[in-house]
């Protein structure tokens, strides 16, 4: 994998790059489409690539070792041919959905012990195995395994938690580099920062993973339940310290305010179920605000979805009609929700990209979060 | 709505024909998949016209009254602007729904009172108001209120519901010629032949159907519940007598096997949920069989879905990826398997269609019956 950073905002931290994978290049700041267990949800392919304009997605190893499982992915030839998708894709190391296991899990030095919800079937993931599976679902981007630290985490654990992370951070590498992806092209492997809300254990967190000089790096454990002005603080922080000519992917996040005040403090990459997770609830985006499709108040507003919108769906269907198909709980409604905010999520992205090189970004993004956070 | 009989095979009653209609033309033989209460479910529209190339969808009565209901479907301006569906479009007469609530209904000479299977709500459908529904509605083709007589129905029973069928036929029309469309273009009106199995009731009811003149006329009453045999039987019957230069249709039937054999005995038009609702069941139809997509046989199977399927999704996704879908319950697995199958039944349509017109229709059909329903 190669970065190009191609532009910084003169008033701001925000940046534009290119980054290039063997499965071509991503302009950033991208969001990536979360395609949990092999799938984005409700979501062709074709609809990914020419609708959505989708760069990378993200598969979670967590649902992709227990299903399909890696007997059927390496037959497949990885993760790729058996979705068919052929542009990137990152995983994430399944450590996140490990931690949320919460009272199925047991946290051990050498890894971590976890009932499957699927079956209650006991499995172990370590560093070691956690970077062979990777290799196995053959991402072009792999992610350490680590700790997901819990926003409220006090400080003697979030201390305790840190340095486990940073112990495992060594193990994967080590691991990584002993290896090699079984499919004949390039992965790399993403270190995350850690260190929950404490300015002192993310700086710590933050000089360790740069001195790995990785060829991009993660901020993990944010959005996890600590206040949304501690995450900001957080990101501003690790960002002085992270390399400036490595992209920077801030996990798990958010909100279209939430990405665009990150991308404003120097992060390239996102993830989030939200466009697709909310869509499925009635929740659409929009440049003039978030509409609840199941809201009465569109039964009989026949304009286009989204007069502004980039997909397909966006003109071709109106409120009134998407209002009817969740009120009869029609797949189509679920469908047409899931491509539109993903193509808005894209949109707004491409829009970032467009004024940071520009050299208006901040002026756009505070007017663009007024606009776009407003409930219709 | 006007019908041209293009060709008829020398070797059987199998018809070539073409339906024009003010939303466009059907080539006949044709299947419409069913888009019950305004969506074919978890199909796109673009997809209904680009991939699985139909060309006049069913929409149900009985769903839309309910939900959206007449004053959002008036002010849309009629269910294709609804929908966004421009192409012709056949309602039913929510005779087959009402009389499938069986408790939930009582009958009278006036009509049938029922409640919403969705709130419980009273509503009465009579043959006036259910000629004023459909014009609301605005499809080009709408059907007569009858009552769907069931296929074990005794004697006795079957002659006093074919009367009320003609009766409730007769206010049919004279209220159907009282109204008009309004949205200003035509809409036609299908009488429908009911008398369950019994040859001399049937030969009534299509001589009572076929004296009215209709536009068109269709087959009601079959497949639910009667032998296989006695339906060929009693549709054999009915087109003896039914007019040659109209299009016949054969309301909600059926398999590949009951659709071709049906074609052979001169019928015109099909509707059915199998192909979208065994679908959605993982029921993948083929020209080499029937597959399971649920089984296990398929977990490493990577060849394409269909390699003589002509939608996206045949060459797109292998069959070990469909299967995943379904295993994982993931909604794109319902999309592929709706897409698929509709896409075949269309197929196999146009391959009918062209077998008439060369002439080799009986032995095409005979083939492809055995080919297509076995299970594999």
């Amino acid at each position: 994998m190669n970065f190009q950073l191609q532009h910084t905002d003169p008033k701001s931290k925000a940046r534009a790059g290119l980054i290039i994978t063997d499965h071509g290049q991503v302009e950033t700041p991208i969001f990536m489409p979360v395609g949990t267990a092999g799938s984005v949800k409700a979501v062709h392919i074709t609809e990914l690539k020419n609708d959505i304009k989708a760069q990378i997605i993200l598969g979670n190893t967590y649902h992709l070792y227990l299903r399909p499982g890696l007997e059927i992915l390496r037959q497949a030839g990885g993760l790729h041919k058996f979705t068919s998708w052929d542009k990137p894709i990152l995983t994430d190391s399944g450590g996140f959905q490990v931690f949320s296991l919460a009272e199925n899990r047991k946290l051990t030095e050498e890894g971590a012990l976890f009932q499957s919800h699927i079956d209650g079937s006991r499995h172990f993931f370590t560093p070691e195995n956690v970077m062979d599976i990777q290799r196995i679902i053959g991402a072009d981007i792999i992610m350490a395994f680590d700790e997901c630290t819990p926003g409220t985490a006090d400080y003697t654990y979030a201390k305790k938690s840190l340095e486990l992370t940073e112990r495992w951070l060594d193990r994967c590498i080590t691991r990584f580099r002993e290896t090699e992806c079984p499919y004949g092209y390039s992965q790399t492997l993403f270190p995350i920062v850690q260190g929950c809300v404490y300015p002192d254990l993310r700086r710590r967190a933050a000089e360790n993973v740069a001195a790995k000089e990785a060829e991009g790096n993660a901020i993990g454990g944010l959005a996890v339940g600590e206040p949304t002005e501690k995450m900001y603080e957080m990101i501003e922080l690790v960002n002085e310290i992270l390399p400036k000519d490595k992209p920077r992917y801030l996990m798990g996040v958010g909100t279209p305010a939430n990405i665009l005040e990150a991308i404003e403090r120097g992060v390239d990459m996102f993830d989030c179920i939200i466009p697709t997770h909310n869509g499925r609830n009635g929740q659409i985006f929009t440049k003039n605000g978030i509409m609840n499709m199941r809201n009465e108040r569109w039964k009989n507003d026949f304009s286009p979805l989204d007069e502004n919108g980039t997909s397909f769906v966006d003109s071709l269907y109106s409120k009134a009609y998407l209002r009817h198909l969740f009120n009869t709980k029609e797949i189509l409604g679920l469908q047409i929700a899931s491509v539109h905010n993903l193509a808005f999520y894209l949109q707004l992205m491409r829009e970032a990209r467009e004024h940071i090189i520009a050299g208006d970004f901040s002026r756009w993004k505070n007017d663009t979060i007024e606009n776009v956070m407003r409930r219709l």
